[in-house]
């Protein structure tokens, strides 16, 4: 069976700000150390695995020239670019109509676009037993980050460990939310629990199959855009299912609800680069625990995360600061406040500063 | 008698750094609220006393061009360049010669070119009542500034509480270097001691009289340039002069020593604009105690200094904090680390990026 990759790229990320703009959000851009960008990296790495014209990026209309441009190998019918967001399901019930369509059926395997993973050697060979779990068994496969803190900025899955492994997956027994941090200590102390990691494997009439059981109106929808697609009324078709579906994420709407539910415990350097914090975890510090980027001088200074644009920066007595220079605009933020670069975004939208976004 | 002044603008001062460069020192800068230099506005609050052709400027060779522009009515011939920075007693002891040349004797109103005075009319109220004195008693005159915290960054002057003043100024005992902070605090209690100002009021034949009794090389060297002003070796002889007077402060050379030397307790709204610190001192702080210049936008931060460029500066969860952002350079600055700024100078000057300094 043909093996396809669903990339997810159609976020709007504000995290990374002032570098991610709604013009040039996280996944086209260069946070870690490497010099491709994100989506460039997530394609790079399943190359191995896929052929390039078995990759699929979803995306939206704003950002069709940036992946063409970031991605010159990949045909343009391959870029999917919904005509709204309806957050996962819906994104991901037309990558799979479109894979029925043009394969009869094919083994999926669904990523977001932004997440650095560092030993992707480690990974392909996850990804290659999932697709063998999901392939032997109709499963809905998941890969599940095995937990190294008890974060609260991630969902978990517990796992059963008390039942035989299919290959290296275990059966999921639940999902849940986003924990607090008594909750998450628990999690990570019982070793029954995993980062969700928002990567799925399973054959696109597996998932299909969930869709038409658990969420049947978007079902009907999806099959009104297979029967477009090619013709032209695919434009057409897409715009009225789309504007017809609920919004609805697959975890929520096919996830949590499945049965067949497998995961696979993972470690391969994941990092889903949530938060400017997370460029301290990928990059070593310096003597002094800052990480620098750009033509910087540090004067009493520990433990910032700096990158600079076009002018010399010079940090005296600094602690715990991040700091990011742009042409337009220049971000000073205590570590413990970067949650509230968001409301920073929330003024320029009040007063209207939408080049700024 | 003719009322002279002699603005000192040589200084390269570093403290405000990224804004004050070795090419653009702090006096050609507008730091205050008012959009006129440092040195203007020196200027402007003088003209009500002295006439434009009887007030000097002591820069060097590097700052001409800036006196020029800044100052264009004042006449090209009473910007004295020094060949080389050697204090303040060679400055001024050329200044007096070269007023007793050109007007036998004469008032001289001694000032730095980069200190903030709120209250101009009050200041000069003081200045008459100075000059006042010095024409009387032939006495050596200085402003003292009533403190009004036990400040560690000034040097202090005792005076004399028990005798009469003399106008408004009383006898000085003696001039103290900067106290520690406990000291400080006793000069602050005893109400004996004022804020050395740099500031001095006296007639030129008074202070060459003294330059000649306590500096008598200076004042010899002094004498050679006095008798070339105006002839085709007048910048040989300064060359030649200032070449061989060694460098000294007319605090230590004359004041220290001097026996007929007053002050005058002042309060006219005066600052010394000694380091970015002044900036929230002059200037009133918005609800969140913040100081900010320029398109800034603030979340959770508060007390913090902000002197924006060209960009949008967004600040989060900040305190204490000063930030100055000039087209080429960039400074974040915790507060108590403002004395810490010259060191990212030290760098620069050890990798020889002379175009930071």
């Amino acid at each position: 069976m043909k093996t396809t990759a669903l990339i997810m790229a159609g976020g709007r990320g504000e995290r990374f700000w002032p570098k991610s703009r709604k013009s040039t959000p996280k996944q086209f851009l260069s946070l870690t150390n490497s010099e491709k960008t994100m989506i460039q990296e997530t394609v790079d790495r399943m190359l191995p695995l896929v052929a390039i014209e078995d990759i699929f990026i979803a995306t939206n209309r704003d950002y069709k020239a940036l992946v063409k441009e970031q991605l010159p190998d990949l045909p343009e019918e391959n870029i999917l670019c919904e005509p709204m967001a309806k957050n996962t399901a819906p994104c991901i019930g037309w990558g799979a109509v479109t894979a029925r369509k043009r394969y009869g059926d094919a083994m999926m395997i669904v990523l977001p676009s932004d997440h650095l993973i560092q030993q992707p050697a480690l990974f392909r060979g996850v990804l290659k037993s999932a697709i063998q779990t999901a392939q032997d068994t109709d499963a809905l496969v998941t890969l599940g980050i095995s937990p190294t803190s008890p974060d609260t900025g991630y969902g978990y899955i517990q796992y059963d460990t008390e039942e035989d492994a299919v290959g290296r997956a275990f059966k999921v027994k639940r999902f849940v939310e986003k924990p607090d941090l008594e909750t998450a200590k628990k999690y990570l102390m019982s070793g029954e629990y995993l980062w969700n990691s928002g990567m799925f494997i399973w054959k696109a009439s597996t998932i299909l199959k969930e869709m038409e059981e658990k969420l049947p109106e978007h079902y009907a929808l999806l099959e009104q855009i297979e029967k477009a697609i090619g013709t032209e009324e695919e434009e057409e078709a897409l715009e009225a299912a789309f504007g017809q579906m609920k919004g609805i994420s697959i975890d929520y709407g096919v996830m949590e609800k499945a049965k067949n539910v497998y995961v696979i415990p993972s470690s391969f350097g994941w990092d889903d680069v949530g938060s400017w914090l997370a460029v301290e975890r990928i990059n070593p510090g310096n003597d002094m625990g800052n990480v620098i980027k750009g033509d910087v001088v540090t004067v009493n200074s520990t433990r910032c995360i700096v990158q600079g644009g076009n002018k010399t920066i010079a940090m005296v007595g600094l602690e715990d600061m991040i700091i990011v220079d742009t042409p337009d605009a220049l971000l000073v933020c205590a570590k413990d406040s970067a949650g509230d670069i968001k409301k920073v975004l929330e003024v320029f939208r009040a007063v209207n500063r939408t080049e700024l976004l």
